[in-house]
């Protein structure tokens, strides 16, 4: 429900907040875990995406992780955060946008066409074996940016199915690790990029199952947001993706 | 000049990078300095933005200042930076083309608007004597967020004159003397947020003189940027914008 009128109008607070504990030990990250153990995890990301996903007032599932206070976690026991909002959040619509844009324009998925190319290209690639590929991505905003896209096409992360949970647990643990090795245990933000709920894309995005792809961006805190970046919304990567994934790849 | 192909281009680098150093005291922020210095220092704004400009293959001027680590300074000593940019910034465009929306939608500027609905609501103005007013905007995003509006209409920082410099010194002073009692000298990022060059805007926005209003956006750093914020672009502010203008208001 929206309250106010004019130029200053204010929505309702309605939503979800989960915390997910992802192990008792205090001092162990998410890819310290074993691989059952961060297979488990993952698997509570789905049940509980799928589950808030039944609840068509929540417009925008997210699922997102904070390491270190400087990287905005306020809990230092490891955990992972699940927040429902009621609206579809602005940057998700920009990323929606851009891949309706680009298939009305070549009929193909934007996402699917960055993971032939960056497979082509080979030197933004941290780890391309199975079902998921891990990449610095071109234009990555923050040094050893990492993304995670599924290599089957699948606009939703709450579709997400046993194998590729297996393999999603896999390549996690793997990249978490390598970036732990090459930044000595970084402060990082996780965050699953996944389509709104299909009651609020059925009229705005009809199409949405054939442009939207799900995907995971792991955003190392190693720079700090500035006058420049607040200004333009362009980010001073002093790394280039290239240099980058090659020291997560041979690490 | 663009280089690359398909999904993979990037921009030669080109632009302009200047550090105005504001006084010889290493220890004084610009909040610090008395009202004719910082009229100096609002000066040396527009003539390095007016000389900037007149060089048309930039296409944005950006003058912008971070105080304090937390706010991204590298550097201790009190100073501004002014970039200038070969393409119109992501958050620019997007400030015009909402700007230009809503002048088509009821004719007048959008920015005039929120002047005059603020003026009228009261509760978050800081400052609104003389030729400029401060407020905290409706949505502020972060704590504090202080935003300073010409009252006179002018889409460009660059064209402001001499008696409004007078004014802007004035209440910047004023706001950033606020702020230091208010949060005991909290790192900030303050930016100038101004149209891009006519040359850009000849195209694109040719009646961007009536709808766009330069402004002045001070960010104070006491909340961290964290998974929640990089997935939605959505901000969680602790403290109303209300609260915040009467605390300021009060100091």
């Amino acid at each position: 429900v929206i309250r106010g009128t004019g130029l200053f109008q204010a929505l309702d607070g309605i939503g979800v907040h989960e915390v997910i504990i992802e192990s008792p030990a205090h001092d162990r990250d998410l890819g310290d875990l074993s691989l059952d153990h961060v297979r488990e995890v993952v698997g509570v990301y789905r049940d509980r995406a799928r589950s808030i996903a039944a609840e068509p007032q929540y417009r925008y599932v997210q699922i997102f992780k904070n390491k270190g206070p400087e990287a905005g976690a306020t809990l230092s026991h490891p955990h992972t955060q699940i927040l429902a909002t009621p609206i579809v959040p602005k940057r998700v619509r920009e990323e929606v946008e851009s891949g309706e844009r680009s298939w009305r324009a070549d009929g193909r998925c934007l996402y699917c066409r960055i993971i032939g190319e960056e497979e082509t290209a080979a030197e933004r690639v941290v780890r391309g074996s199975g079902p998921f590929m891990a990449f610095v991505p071109f234009a990555a905003r923050f040094p050893f940016e990492t993304h995670i896209y599924p290599k089957r096409h699948a606009p939703s992360f709450a579709g997400i199915d046993d194998r590729e949970l297996d393999g999603l647990a896999e390549i996690l643990r793997d990249v978490l690790g390598r970036l732990k090795t090459v930044l000595s245990d970084p402060p990082y933000n996780l965050v699953v990029h996944q389509a709104p709920h299909p009651d609020s894309t059925r009229v705005e995005w009809p199409e949405i199952e054939s442009f939207y792809h799900w995907h995971i961006e792991i955003l190392p805190v190693l720079t700090k947001i500035a006058g420049f970046e607040w200004g333009t919304g362009f980010h001073i990567n002093p790394i280039s993706p290239e240099l980058a994934a090659r020291f997560l790849r041979e690490a």
